[in-house]
């Protein structure tokens, strides 16, 4: 420890007198990463872990291979990866937008949260639900992972508003307002009937205000850009964007553009890179992989209309053809291009991670939890500084996070 | 706030000048009392409350009325009270000690830490599970309740010493070794029987070296007084008694004698003032009373062949009967002659309190929780300093609690 010590103050020597022209070998690179991530803390503010263990068979506190259907997740990876804290996801794909089909949508997401309040129950040795921004500082020191709970999906509330603060005291921090269709919060950015609301509708309004009155994070991911910048508008607090990447760098509707990004920064928010290889890099054609998801969505067509014995038939059939035809992914140098362009464009008080592991997300050299420190090695490599570093994993983040608070409290 | 703090002021000033000579008239004694109940972490170390919520109308987050079978524990009332910190026991009353015994004790204790998990997982914003000392400390600033679990009856064990480590890793801290028949682990105060292991069995030498390496607290309320002695002579950790009295004030097998005291003192254990009325004061005769309850007893001779239905209307009969026969119940003031008694016997630093609500706690001036200052009342009243009180309320069972995790830890 103390040689270890020895070596870090002489390397420090040594940047510091050879100035900038200095190029750390890989072996120093190592050190100074690692020393980083170990220092900071490190968050994760979106993962659809839950998905896993919604299956039942997958324990969060046994290691898995990720390359064997086995999940990007679990608390011994995380920390070997040097995570300290994590969003799980409560999320609800979207479905009919009928009384009968909300009170479905509420219910999943209900199950959802009780699940992962009973994983936690199952290991308060080794994790530990957070739901204050200071809980995750607090539960890094007692060398335990802190596990926040967001919802992926707006149409968890359906119409009811005062599901919010139902959902909230249960622990969940953030709402996502849509997802890949339009409900009746918002348009999504990807759904393929185009817009209905143009923005938000006018119980979108409503429901951002009950989220700013609560303190619930509102968090603009998946949601259209007439719907972002409404947004903007009528929260009273910072937004994060949970889980999207920069569309300048990559052309994707799920991303933010620069104009969005300088919106967001005005705002104060925070956009947290995902590592969803498609959102960071556009895929080169692959047909045998396309055909084989495009049978598949046409095989299940809506997941809502399934029994839930059917969806985790489904949920495992689309692991097999990922794994059977895996797609070209995108590197860690991919996702550092966006984070560069975004401090660029919006500063280093604007960006963050939020990786989607277990929605799609993962990276080659970032390809499940325990690989994390290699994106903090390549922001060492490019010459981000321990202060910048610190905002990117979890400063910026917890700033809007404490921000939303203050404002509710008020 | 300025103007009590004035005032406060004021009064200590008039207290140093006047000295041991003056006594404070009611109202400033008031005024004392609460700031001190206000300053000073309060724990209540054993309360039977789950048995109220476990009928699933209860729920904690309301105020009930205690004199109408409403319970003597909620949340509001908790805060009324100035109580921060709580343990709910995991109450298994003795049952056949048979495998299959054994296996519906194990299920039954896992449905009430369940149930604890789920009612904190509904409040969020008012309570949280502790696990550590250090935890209740935490949540009491942050103005919630803090709720620990213990498990009532090392029957919940059974003969499988793997469970400890089970429930522990869910998140209780204490197993009182027995309730009041003998069980595997030792025998009990209260067993018509006679003793069967003399004290400790094998087996429950065992769980003693187990607990002590897990770092669960040894709770030795209710268990006979040779089991005592063997638990302080194989513990390698302080113990508690999460309930119980002095003997010498009220003989009932149930307390310690002062021998017991002053070898619980010695170990640096503390034992926890229980308010439950017969064991404080010996009743006076209540022949209705008694007529009552002895119908109540040869009806349900056994609960464990209930159904859950026939165990639920037969706790009702019993709130019924206690509610129309009311005993004469003891007062605060025997309560804290108990606590004077045990300062005398074994010192300042082996005294707190567990009051056993829910469970027949309740005296009068502190039939439920709301009237937990009227201790500290009586305490001020008596002379008691802020740093004694605080040692009583809380202050000598975290102690205890932190030498046990301790040393697990080494």
């Amino acid at each position: 420890m103390q040689h270890t010590n020895l070596i870090f103050g002489i390397l420090i020597l040594l940047v510091l007198i050879i100035g900038c022209t200095y190029i750390p070998t890989p072996g120093e690179l190592d050190i100074i990463a690692n020393r980083i991530h170990q220092k900071v803390l490190t968050i994760d503010s979106h993962t659809d872990t839950p998905l896993r263990f919604m299956d039942q068979e997958y324990r969060l506190n046994e290691r898995h291979d990720p390359r064997k259907s086995g999940g990007k997740v679990d608390f011994p990876r995380m920390k070997e990866g040097g995570l300290d804290a994590i969003f799980f996801a409560a999320f609800i794909g979207q479905g009919p937008r009928t009384p009968e089909g909300n009170e479905k949508a509420q219910n999943h997401v209900q199950d959802i949260i009780d699940m992962i309040h009973k994983v936690l129950q199952n290991n308060t040795a080794i994790a530990e639900l957070a739901i204050t921004p200071q809980d995750a500082y607090r539960i890094e020191k007692s060398g335990k992972r802190a596990v926040y709970i967001g919802i992926e999906n707006g149409y968890a509330i359906g119409k009811n508003i005062g599901l919010i603060q139902k959902f909230y005291d249960q622990g969940a921090r953030y709402i996502t307002l849509s997802h890949t269709r339009n409900n009746d919060i918002c348009d999504s950015s990807t759904d393929e009937a185009g817009p209905e609301h143009h923005g938000l509708s006018e119980f979108g309004k409503q429901v951002v205000r009950e989220m700013n009155r609560i303190g619930m994070l509102i968090d603009v991911s998946h949601i259209s850009d007439e719907a972002f910048y409404d947004v903007l508008e009528v929260s009273q607090t910072p937004v994060i964007a949970s889980h999207s990447c920069a569309r300048a760098i990559c052309d994707h509707p799920r991303n933010l553009n620069d104009d969005m990004l300088k919106k967001l920064a005005a705002n104060g928010g925070v956009i947290q890179m995902c590592i969803l290889s498609a959102y960071v890099k556009t895929p080169e054609p692959n047909p045998e992989r396309d055909a084989a998801f495009k049978a598949f969505r046409q095989k299940y067509t809506s997941f809502d209309n399934l029994s839930e014995a059917e969806q985790k038939a489904a949920r495992q059939e689309w692991y097999a053809i990922d794994l059977q035809y895996p797609p070209k992914l995108a590197t860690v140098s991919d996702v550092v291009d966006h984070i560069d362009h975004i401090v660029k464009v919006a500063g280093i008080d604007h960006v963050g991670i939020g990786t989607d592991f277990d929605g799609g997300g993962g990276v080659d050299g970032c390809y499940d939890v325990s690989e994390m420190p290699n994106i903090t090695r390549e922001l060492v490599k490019r010459g981000y500084s321990e202060k910048e570093i610190r905002k990117i994993w979890g400063g910026n983040f917890m700033r809007v996070f404490r921000k939303v608070q203050e404002y509710s409290q008020k």
